[in-house]
């Protein structure tokens, strides 16, 4: 399965550690890329390219000037493109189809989301149907379709689970 | 079951947007309270407030000045303590026994959490041992111990789900 994220409307002053984080979480749960409108962010980038170095990848970041582009190139591709947004259909409907897609690019957005993009993703998806974060939705709904991601590739240190307390193994 | 959230060492400058987005998920996903340390943050408070105001609740926001007195007080109470920490085990293997605690206090780290806090808590527990967000590991956490919560009171309104669009109905 690949999985690709778009985050649109990046703004540096305002957005930069919610995107590292909208990052991290694409990371950690099956996503090997994300790709990001608005200001492009070196500062964003490297936070989370360091994390790959460390912890493992593969998983690229890159800034796109023309969203739109992107994703009918995708669609082109066979990608199924899933918009979260709180006024969608529930997740929890979808799972189920989700699962079985082999290419996937999610559109996680801004501050505001042009209707555009309701009319071109396949699925426009609520994680709650409450102000929640994209943060936290993306992290629940890759969850769903993907799980926890454990294969990192060329990581130099992983985290061994302890009960109490921090271990870390160095390769 | 009751649900509150302990987010430590709130910083105005760096977290306002990210504890914004820890409040927001935990209101979404069936807590009713988050505590929060560190930094007083009036602003922060205000906007998951009218969130509330709007969308319904009830959450309540308090700053703590002590959060070790908090979590023993909590303890005497009954609550079960979980901290959630990359270096912990995976949440996976605590589900089933956390889904049944009537009262639970779920810590959520800042930037650096002090060896005191993995002692008192029950369970230091990961979701995904690596770096992740405290946004999405909170989300990923509480849709599996609860579930998306339905029964918001006193909301002025609500969004309908819809394939495409936005409709919310007003009360």
């Amino acid at each position: 399965m690949i999985i690709e994220i778009l985050r649109l409307n990046h703004r540096i002053a305002r957005d930069k550690r919610i995107t590292t984080h909208v990052g991290l979480t694409s990371r950690s749960l099956g996503a090997s890329a994300m790709y990001y409108s608005g200001d492009k962010d070196s500062e964003m980038e490297n936070s989370i390219n360091k994390i790959t170095e460390k912890f493992g990848g593969p998983f690229i970041i890159e800034h796109v000037k023309n969203e739109i582009s992107l994703i009918k190139e995708k669609k082109k591709q066979g990608y199924i493109i899933s918009h979260l947004t709180m006024y969608g259909i529930s997740f929890e409907k979808y799972i189920k189809k989700l699962k079985n897609e082999k290419k996937q690019l999610i559109i996680v957005g801004g501050e505001k989301v042009e209707p555009e993009y309701y009319q071109l993703a396949d699925y426009n998806i609520s994680v709650t149907s409450q102000p929640i974060s994209e943060v936290s939705a993306l992290g629940i709904f890759l969850y769903n379709i993907h799980g926890i991601k454990e294969d990192f590739k060329d990581a130099k240190i992983k985290v061994i689970e302890q009960e109490r307390g921090k271990l870390l193994k160095e390769f």
